[in-house]
């Protein structure tokens, strides 16, 4: 694997890392790490890369990288610089014929995500978007529990993601997070419904099995002078008219990640909390509450894919950012072998939700900038 | 005490009987317990009480015992009928000279809101209302906090209350309690929202310390058939500007009493769930979260005086019940006295609560009715 | 009834109080509330008794109350006295046929023991002892969920319960609680063991259903100074060579009263504490584990005739506390009406639970002075 | 790094492995995964390692390795063996210069682990021994917390460590991890105890800076016909005279690896488990309690060092035991570069307490041999 950003200090690109590493089934083997050179050949030293391979600019990895022997080239190509700096690289990583693993949201706005689709759409490479939740273990025993029927239809998806960390101004220090995640020229439209909403309601479609329609929201700016939001709620409708309510915050102070998702049918619902993760809440109104555990012998097939440890050894944020890893690795694997890829059971999220996340991003600024009005979501 | 409603087979009227009965200070000496004489016979036999003290209406309770001499005669009365039945007994009541607590919401429609408000200002006679939750020390504890202004201004409010009791259609079997909150001609405009929703609104006002100037809701029918709304979620605007989101469902399966409210401020916040509630989260950017606890020595005068037994033993529902009769049941004794009573240590809720709680539930139907638009909350 | 000990200022004697109100079944017509006459006097004005039934001494009040037409006289006696003072009032009760409710332990000694239980069994009257704790609901349904065999046979036994309030030597200054407690003159041979460890040996009898034959204790005092044990543990064989594990302590600063049982069989196991006491911890080796809950539809007939409200309404320790009570209370009731008290359902702890917990006072002493051997218990 | 051990189809070399890769700062280059050398051959395939360096048995890697120039050959031996097969290679490899990491307990018997300290102290070459649950930040936090006598003098150390998985005679089927484990000659003198009773143990001396000196236990085979212990309790008495209790099962059905930590001190006390890692809990008599998490900006700088993401990113069991491999790692580049490793932040359990280990499993056998008596700990 080749990477773009994820230079010394960064936050993201150091995560990606550690679960690329996990599994031992891939290798960071070249990188363009920043825009400052320096700053790049420092980064692929700590990294024990090969000098030679440590480039100054995304364009020069790419071109480069795709001229070596297939044997000696990246494989693939791990885009984790901030959203604007999203859309070329991925362009032109695709267009020299390399599968591409991309932070969240896709990119900067709809022009990019349309771009990336047919782009996507024209080679035929595969396109990872790391929506890490859903890599959770117990997430996917949400989505299968929910598709097995046992709740009955869907009435109400609940989706919240508090944070704190926005709470003060810190975008005034020198705090490199929050400097471009709240600046409009490198985040994009929106700032918390951008960052963290856009988890919820990946996580909220994931689970319920269903595509949010259309949204009403309340997007605020609540600390004075900040130019983007940071803190969000939506009313969003999902396909077949299901209710769901989202409310998401970067200053909820005291809240680390808190991304809850809470699912209802007719016979029972379900509910998952980031605080506690290897736990599956399961609630009927006639019956016990059941706690579904990761690593268990009886959960789902893709719940025990996706988990590394037997029941009791718990896995976490790392484990789960893995599993987009593993499973797109083991899908560029299957490609090559010739063999078919389940993506029921070792799924990741790509290039359609990416899009769909762009719309929804859209969507919830266009209600609040109309006056907190319905919205349709366009794909 | 003299109790109208209640007959046996009715859930909160018992319950309004244990509250009454726990700290020893109250004594039922005569109700109307049921429209059907025979009820209430039965039930004050079952409650040990004389039987000409036991009236075939509340017309006739009223009546009779103010003629009796001021020794032997009720103190107050406590009104535990459905909705519709609550405006008439109440102003009956004040009008012969007794005080009146009421279960909630205060009534049927606004009109009758304003009609008790006037009564009571009329007469000066002092009237409680029951939103039991607000009677958790844990509550009380809370609302000091904020109040200290430790947590700096206020930020955000999240109001929930999921229940899963109405997730089937059970309004037709023969569930007497069922069957007249889904019945518009009992329970008035509305079924979740008010019935649950005011006591979700009325505890983000209590701890928050503001009122709600305006709402913009999402109501719904989501069982098939039902008469009013079993699910409703609004975005609510207090006073200078603060966001609020209210969820609450009587159809969210496997939930019980799930009422959680969390306030957010600059410097902090705070959480609190029925499911646990002698603990209070409060929570910080830069130091550990904290867990306060009922019957500790640290909390303030109010939450102390609001518990009964040291650390260790816990408190629930009834006691918070209790807490409402207690601190009523003290006020009244104050009046007798000439003394002035501590309304920020031994609070209840009181008329204003009641009309405002009312109006909300207008707003809150309204802002539906009208396509999701924002709604002015005019008392 | 008739209450023994409880003056202004006494902790448990206001929670027998609280406990025997809560159901409107129970009136306190008398008291002898301490030894000095005008404190008692004291108490009974705040109590709102009659004078004069309000006695200087538990000896007058039981000779005068066995004089009164039965119409008229208490039903029964409460005693909440130290419990240097509880044989005497209770001989002196029986002796004069009323039946008895009395706090735990027992009493002083064996001796004291042994006398009691010859005189209940001489007499035939009913004898409460308030094991507070086996009231709770979900701790009835343990009881009943290993009763019914679901677990297999029993293999292990946990039992703990910390507190931290003697965590420094609070005896010295005048804390009530703490003087008696920790005075081997008033409490007998153990402090910290006979003050909650027997209540943490009762629950683990109580809902595995066996009895304690033998212990090893490691009984300490660990604040210089103390003149009785303030941590104590011990190994307890049930019958059938079950092994368990005792634990409880007054020193672990920072601890309610977080009494905790656990129970493993051959299939599963069961943990419920004090601190979520609504919730009944049901674990499965190869399922899912569940969540019982207080006031369902699905738990046993025991656990819904010891609560109140239905699911969601937390019930707390003076519900549980009240469940003696109200079960003593319908026994003697039963007992007039000449009708069968069904046990199983409306159980109380009894003569054979105090003497036997006697016994456990002394061996678990006996076998920490002897050495840390095995000690058989006699009762 | 070289691998003895884990070969396909192992628990603990996987995990050994993943915990290995996740910093990419160690490399595994060779190994002797089986007895079986087609099974060794197998695994190195699957681990895309160089065929030339996949070995027949562990002499032929170590001679082979130590024969390579210093720049290709491996820089430790990783030993993932069953505890029969530990002693032997780690002697081996010591002599040949690698420094080991070895999976707990350090090996078969006393004679072995003398053996063993001889040939570290002889060499001078790191060994580390992966008590896992101390690699978690917050048990590093909770040491720290203890160490800075902010708790006053340590007065009662509680550990436990109840598990399910042996609830049935499954060494009777063909399950590979019970069968070594239940069997004397591979396992050595305890099972149960010596299994996770020693993790338990070392957890308590961690975190409480104090060594076990005596121990009286009550060892049990509960399961008929089970060779080895499957429950152990013990008390156990630290430095100082502090008491201690240990309890451990694998008969605890419907437990998982559910170790915890409780030590309490004259000011205050802490509890940490394994369910929930990321968060320790720190209780006060007179305040608050307080929850100390992972990965925020509060904790001590052991903590911070051995976590990799803010808080609210959930780490998990790997990473506890990467920080094992992580620190070690650092180690030995520290020797190489001839600079200092700071032990107090980034430690790892070494040769010490691997003999202290295997001489507490000496005495809690020997204990309940000899009539569950105190026997003192020699190392």
């Amino acid at each position: 694997m080749g990477m773009i950003g994820g230079g010394v200090g960064a936050f993201i690109g150091a995560v990606h890392r550690l679960a690329a590493n996990l599994d031992g089934q891939i290798e960071l083997v070249c990188g363009a790490f920043s825009r400052d050179p320096a700053t790049s050949k420092q980064t692929g030293k700590e990294l024990f890369l090969d000098e030679s391979r440590v480039y100054d600019s995304f364009k020069q990895m790419i071109e480069t990288e795709a001229g070596l022997p297939e044997s000696q080239r990246m494989d693939f190509v791990s885009i984790v610089t901030p959203n604007h700096v999203h859309a070329e690289p991925a362009l032109l990583a695709l267009e020299h014929g390399f599968p591409v693993i991309i932070d969240k949201p896709l990119c900067f706005n709809m022009e990019e995500a349309y771009a990336i689709r047919n782009k996507v759409n024209e080679t035929g490479l595969p396109l990872a978007l790391t929506h890490t939740y859903t890599g959770y273990p117990m997430i996917k025993e949400a989505r299968q529990l929910v598709k097995s029927g046992k709740f009955g239809a869907i009435r109400k998806v609940m989706m919240e993601y508090p944070q704190g960390w926005l709470a003060e101004k810190i975008e005034d220090s020198d705090q490199k997070q929050a400097s471009w995640r709240t600046d409009p020229s490198k985040s994009g439209k929106s700032g918390a419904y951008g960052d963290i909403g856009t988890h919820a309601a990946n996580m909220g479609e994931y689970v319920s099995g269903l595509q949010i329609t259309k949204v009403l929201s309340m997007v605020k700016k609540i600390v004075p002078g900040r130019l983007l939001d940071d803190d969000a709620s939506a009313f969003m409708e999902f396909e077949g008219g299901v209710p769901g309510v989202l409310t998401v915050s970067q200053v909820s102070a005291g809240e680390e990640n808190a991304i809850r998702v809470r699912v209802y049918g007719e016979k029972g619902g379900l509910e998952w909390t980031q605080r506690d993760p290897n736990t599956l809440l399961v609630k009927w109104n006639d019956a016990p509450d059941e706690i579904y555990r990761t690593g268990t012998g009886y959960v789902s097939e893709a719940a025990q894919a996706n988990s590394r440890t037997p029941a009791g050894h718990p896995e976490g944020y790392l484990e789960a950012f893995a599993n987009i890893y593993k499973n797109f690795a083991m899908h560029l694997r299957a490609i090559d072998a010739g063999i078919t890829h389940n993506m029921d059971v070792y799924d990741y999220p790509g290039i359609e939700d990416g899009v769909h996340g762009m719309s929804l991003v859209e969507a919830v600024i266009e209600s609040t900038e109309k006056g907190n009005i319905w919205v349709n979501v366009t794909d």
